[in-house]
């Protein structure tokens, strides 16, 4: 576990991808870490307005390259985006390179590990900087024997109906909820994005599949002390891909209460546009049966991501499901997560 | 993916632990592939009668040493005994060293990879003999996408109420009583017991998570051009810790029929005792809602364990799950496959 909340004075590298979904990682950061963001590392946008590419973003300045951003003193470069492949790009390596030299540390949740990388990890060990990857499986391999079940502390899990949907951003919003209301509401990541967020947790999809679980069990039980933890899901039961980590999850953390995370109007899985989602009921029934075979949950609430869909769909959408489902439905951004927070102290039966 | 077919003249290593459940692995390779087997190496049982210790063994020499087994010309050490914890005994290591320097091929399954061992290795390097760790994780990574559906051969899986209960041998005999009708039937293996007997597959618990269901699809479109498939499962899905990798490779294989395996009597979590198995009913609910997800399938038929399980408790439990969820119940070993493997046949819905 690494706690990335000692720097305060990041410097995002979005390197020729700065945009909401492009650098979806720098986005969210901007979201919710803006106090600890000094600038955006970005030779093609450099001297741009950030809030006219990043609408919530608070003014911070864009800069070509490692010497223009010196002046801004950054305590780490925060690797924004995931560019697809394995291999690191030239353009990002050079910054890398840079950053390294200057004695500024590196966090980054590429596959890729930057700490093997021969020509990278001599230049920290040279210059005394660190690199920290959060995709390196952790040292501990624990297998989940069920015992977050014995926690004081009241536990939610978004869940989703497949992968980008915005499971995090709906923990991270009932989490504020929770904090709003005075408790010790934590948010507990399960992704890169998260424990840059957050400044830890652990990335689930690294973990060898027999210590998934129990890597989760881990992170509950180090917040068993707080009023309440939100777990943050990832993929969705009936993804072909990812159904094994989001099970994992589920029964690694044994929640009292599920947000089901919805992107309405989404018929197809995203990552295999011509696979069909199973229906909702379908998916919405799997989870409630293989959350119940160890420890009493239902799914509260359903967060609708409303993301380019038609006020239309979304209305009928919210109205569908209300009724189907007799749950309240809010978009977190748009309207709040105060309905879905208030379902989900509600008694688990 | 490694072929260990091409082995006809191995000696299993069970140093000090050789029985019935105390080396099940060599158990298992002394019911299954007997034929390639020509020894078996443990200084303590040393000149006993296998079949004294292994009812259904053949009768093959049990050596003391590596020296003692050179007459039999071995082509492979393959370690039958699972010891817990991470390191290596030391009473193993002698016998591994002695294997490596006499040009024996080493064939493990255990967690640690001998291949990493530096004095392991370097031996290996000086005889040119070969060390093959079936733990180690395959280097090619896919995230499943469900194409498992689009084989023309017919998907069988075993899933579980329970780790140890007996996924893997119900899996083999199927396999053989389709063979036995001659079909095409394979068996596919997905942890290192089941390895070693047909000689290829992948020891799932091993990959990391987010390619587990992706190793498992691999399988089985390598398995296409079959008339059938057998799918050995892994873990329960209401298994705190392994439930992820079970439900991985279920929406990896998309069975089109599945067989439970279930402990006659069993109650409680064999690796954590105090742990009440979710029941029968809503663990088989919970299998049939996440595999109809991607594709449908039914559980025709129960296999059940009767091992140390009294008459009455046997019949009565058969008799229950026959009434109340109409399907075949048979224990494979003693009452053969041909009820499961039939009902697996019938066209899925």
């Amino acid at each position: 576990v690494h706690d990335l909340t000692e720097y305060k004075r990041i410097l995002l590298l979005t390197e020729g991808r700065l945009g909401v979904f492009t650098s979806k990682t720098a986005a969210v950061l901007l979201r919710y870490r803006h106090q600890d963001i000094v600038g955006v590392l970005d030779s093609g946008c450099a001297g741009r307005k950030l809030s006219e590419l990043i609408p919530w973003a608070p003014e911070r300045p864009i800069v070509p390259d490692i010497a223009g951003a010196l002046e801004l003193e950054p305590d780490a470069l925060f690797v924004g985006i995931h560019p697809t492949g394995g291999a690191l790009p030239a353009e990002l390596r050079e910054h890398l390179q840079a950053a390294l030299e200057a004695g500024i540390d590196l966090v980054s949740g590429l596959h890729t590990l930057l700490g093997e990388d021969d020509e990278l990890s001599t230049l920290a060990q040279e210059s005394g900087a660190r690199i920290i990857d959060l995709r390196r499986p952790p040292t501990q391999r624990r297998v989940a024997t069920g015992r977050a079940r014995t926690t004081g502390c009241r536990r939610i899990l978004t869940v989703g109906t497949d992968c980008n949907v915005g499971k995090m951003v709906t923990a991270l919003e009932l989490a504020r909820a929770g904090q709003r209301r005075g408790l010790d509401a934590r948010f507990l990541a399960t992704g890169q994005t998260g424990m840059m967020v957050s400044g830890r947790g652990v990335a689930v999809d690294a973990v060898v599949s027999d210590f998934a679980a129990g890597a989760i069990e881990e992170l509950v039980l180090d917040a068993a002390d707080a009023d309440l933890c939100v777990v943050e899901g990832q993929g969705s039961i009936g993804h072909p891909g990812f159904s094994g980590v989001a099970l994992a999850i589920l029964h690694g953390a044994c929640p009292d209460a599920m947000i089901l995370v919805h992107h309405a109007g989404r018929t197809h899985n995203k990552s295999a546009p011509r696979e069909p989602l199973p229906p909702l009921r379908a998916q919405w029934s799997a989870y409630e049966q293989a959350a119940n075979l160890l420890h009493p949950a239902r799914i509260v609430g359903v967060a609708l991501n409303t993301h380019e869909v038609s006020k239309s769909v979304v209305q009928s959408e919210k109205k569908r499901i209300e009724e189907e489902f007799q749950v309240p439905v809010a978009n977190p951004l748009a309207d709040g997560c105060e309905s879905l927070f208030a379902a989900a102290l509600e008694p688990n039966y």
